[in-house]
């Protein structure tokens, strides 16, 4: 079946209409009609060839909310028209230990739900900037937040999860002090999910004029983290860190914040390092730098359905199409509040 | 009162003898006659200045064995005769939360053995290369092993318990694949110690030589970190790693090794950073890099009787004192089977 997307060519080309095929359905999968799908820096990073082996063509997106169309004979869980979302990956090898965990994304062989090897034509998988989506049940979530919505859910699938899942490892709640680190796509679903799993959350941003709005999406405090006085005033504080800035800056600044045992995780990989952390910071108060990747379907859906009974949803910007690339742009510049989604009804334009 | 040491006027000088007073015993001193001091790569590198803010003249070490001489009217736990160790710190603030969980080494305002504020002359504390010390009964730690092991004591009061607390920390036993990189003074006190908690040990070496010395120690495998192939033979696979190497290098090919939500601990600071780890490294296995520095009074006890059970020492070399600046040679080399011990004996010669 062959359905419109938008995809690039090569690296250094701008993305454009493609026609795509989806396999049709076995008794595992779920046909998906996309509505909406949300654009993620690591598109941007990824169909760029800023990360090492992109296939082309490649056709991004992870953030992916829609109805299902029709089912597979063996799929129980899932019947034509429930909404349901598509997060980052679409396929895992079932039987490792991550798997059985339910630990999927840290699976080795997990297919990430673009630019991964499938048995699928073209041979890699190809994401959610397509009309429609086939993806084996198991890796297919449940949506129960109000239809109207919908659109706002997108971002969850991938920015949501990214933080949700570092919080929820690390404990975040009642009496622990929490910062977020950037407030874009990642960190500003980072505000909300701490805020609402009751946590004292400090937002550090760059920029002064985020500082309002970081209240407004749930923090309690806001740094400015180039004024070093204000940084200080919160040295030694912070039992948890979730670092959302993908470019490369200075960590040990957020590190000295940390309490004894406190915990920096990294959520977001810039295309070249850090500067080296400081050793001493980490030593002299047993702290640790972590990273964290996306999520596993249980807690996936375990985040989907605490923003459906939170009422949280991402704020976003609604975009045609054919505006992707000027979306890049601005999203490249921080020009965004803060998630940009695809309406799906535009590909076929 | 007047003793007999060995310390450097300026960074660039050789240590040489020194004569330095000792306060007198208040209430809570213990005054201690020092049997035997180990010498840490720590004493290299503060006493010739590679870390910051070295005061002179600088008496090092932190790795204090030997009897009571006298107490304070006010001791109730150690009498004269009895067998001692003093390790790396001689007071704290006692209020702060480190402090009332037992944790004096994470106190921000903890007193170093050497090199630290303090009333006493000359206004900064001097370290073990001496005949006495006299330090608050808090600080003290008792020996229970024989008397014929007191100079083999020594280095556990730091090399011990610098791989003790981390070891402990993040749960090395039975069942638990732990790494040691670094045969050196920390690196075969790690080995000893994370076998005898049960866990299976892999020592990572430099050095095809090490080989033989570390299984005798207590290693399971031993892998020539040089190997790529032999160090890809353990990818993902470990719990734990005790990194105890005080050198600038690549971290990424040992938090390679780590399963899912393994750990790598720094327990040596470079005076140059390592280069920059790779974020994916982290991210992509929701890995952690640590640092641990020594440990609190209670686990340091707690270290000396768990050894004193198990029959640990450290593997030593004795010196006399005015061996110390050719054992500074040889350890910077890395030629030492494992630690230098001062006899104290040799300082008034």
């Amino acid at each position: 079946m062959t359905v419109h997307a938008y995809g690039a060519y090569a690296g250094d080309q701008p993305l454009e209409p493609i026609a795509i095929t989806r396999r049709a359905p076995g008794a595992h999968d779920v046909q998906i009609d996309i509505a909406f799908c949300g654009v993620c820096h690591s598109d941007l990073q990824q169909v760029r060839g800023e990360w090492a082996g992109t296939v082309f063509p490649c056709v991004p997106g992870h953030e992916i909310v829609g109805r299902v169309a029709s089912v597979g004979a063996q799929v129980s869980s899932f019947r034509p028209g429930d909404l349901v979302g598509v997060g980052c990956l679409v396929d895992s090898c079932r039987q490792c230990a991550d798997c059985e965990e339910g630990l999927e994304n840290y699976c080795d062989n997990m297919t990430g739900t673009y630019n991964f090897p499938t048995a699928d034509a073209p041979g890699h998988t190809l994401g959610g900037y397509s009309e429609q989506i086939v993806v084996h049940e198991r890796y297919v979530l449940r949506v129960r937040h109000p239809e109207a919505q919908l659109a706002a859910v997108a971002p969850l699938l991938c920015a949501g999860i990214t933080t949700y899942s570092p919080l929820r490892h690390w404990q975040a709640g009642p009496g622990k002090k929490v910062g977020i680190v950037g407030i874009g796509g990642l960190g500003h679903m980072g505000i909300k999910l701490a805020h609402a799993m009751g946590a004292h959350v400090v937002a550090f941003t760059t920029s002064e004029s985020k500082r309002k709005d970081a209240g407004l999406l749930g923090a309690d405090e806001v740094v400015v983290s180039r004024d070093p006085a204000a940084m200080s005033a919160h040295a030694q504080s912070l039992d948890l860190i979730i670092n959302t800035v993908a470019a490369p800056h200075d960590l040990d600044v957020f590190m000295a914040l940390l309490k004894r045992d406190g915990t920096m995780t990294l959520v977001g990989v810039p295309a070249e390092p850090h500067p080296s952390p400081a050793v001493f910071t980490l030593v002299g108060k047993r702290r640790s730098l972590a990273g964290s990747m996306i999520g596993g379907i249980p807690e996936t859906q375990e985040m989907l359905d605490f923003c459906a009974e939170h009422g949280i949803v991402a704020d976003i910007e609604m975009i045609r199409a054919d505006q992707i690339n000027a979306a890049y742009e601005r999203m490249f510049e921080g020009d965004v509040k803060y998630r940009f989604v695809i309406d799906s009804s535009t590909l076929a334009a």
